[in-house]
């Protein structure tokens, strides 16, 4: 884009949300321009929230989740079962099920998978934390809930070994989760029943 | 989707983005969760970026333009040619023909079309400063670059009229618009040759 065409605030904003996943440079212009027309209404609020977030929203550094509190407010719920760890890859999977009101224990996010292509090795995710987590004397049960695909699986088996030796029960969802798919993708009754039949790895 | 999932910071920030055209609450909570994996390099400057342009951007009082001076740029801008004002609906059509590069006059951004259906009247769009701006002595061309839509050439027409008693040439552009095609979507290419092949209305 002609860096004439508007000033560099207006460039700089399309440039940024272009950033964005879904957006391009075309449909972020047309966010922008959209914005511009609701300069009070959106855009300032918008603005607002942001900056809100930005500041204020965190990694718990129990589970992985993003929230405003760490521990996170499914960490800290007392009412969730604390027998009870679900492992993710993201938190957008945690979202999902959450979306989904499969599960009322607490969770586990490793932030990606292991994957031998891009060079993800385990020390590179959040799994430390799993392992001491998993060793709790409360805690019965840990669900291996990630994605359907070659590096979610790899990621399953890899953790389901390193976890043999504690004293859990290892699950993982029934196999209603279609091959290659992706659980953010999932309709929330696919989702919940997957997660009701899971059944020991 | 369930209040309780995130906390309201970003339950807000979901509700806010799926605004923008093209951002559905599904695609915004992607948005959100690629925002909140890029806090510092991402978050962070879209907030600051959209504080600053809803705090300087105004709109144009000559043109209808968005700028961060009243006048505009290209208003002030010496070396466009004030012979020449081009008519466009919006400010997305006016960056279109920027882009193309293919005008060098200046603009008058109307804001919208004339239509009966949704009740538009003339005193509703930015148009008694564009019959005052053709009345000035060094104007000589009215170029009408409406969206081939049936209530852009409505527009078109009424402006043709209104302008028919000043001392004008009013052109439009060529017919390498497609009918019903909106400025904004096409190829620069087609637009810079149906500009350069514009004709008296
Ligand atoms: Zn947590
Ligand atoms: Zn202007």
């Amino acid at each position: 884009m002609n860096a004439s065409i508007a000033g560099p605030e207006i460039e700089r904003l399309i440039q940024l949300l272009s950033k964005l996943p879904g957006l391009g440079p075309r449909s972020a212009r047309r966010a922008v321009l959209h914005l511009l027309k609701k300069r009070e209404a959106l855009m300032g609020p918008l603005a607002e929230a942001l900056a809100d977030a930005a500041e204020k929203i965190s990694t718990c550094s129990t589970c992985g989740n993003v929230d405003v509190t760490d521990p996170c407010a499914i960490c800290a719920a007392p009412r969730r079962d604390p027998a009870s760890i679900c492992v993710v890859e993201t938190v957008g999977d945690l979202w999902a099920l959450e979306r989904a009101n499969a599960f009322r224990g607490r969770y586990h996010v490793l932030g990606g998978t292991l994957s031998a292509l891009d060079g993800v090795r385990p020390e590179d995710l959040n799994m430390a934390g799993l392992f001491e987590r998993a060793s709790a004397p409360e805690v019965t049960e840990i669900v291996l809930a990630l994605n359907a695909t070659v590096d979610g699986q790899t990621t399953a088996h890899y953790l389901a070994d390193r976890l043999a030796g504690i004293d859990v029960q290892i699950t993982s969802l029934a196999r209603g989760v279609p091959v290659g798919g992706e659980l953010d993708y999932l309709d929330d009754g696919t989702l919940a029943a997957a997660f009701r039949s899971r059944r020991p790895t």
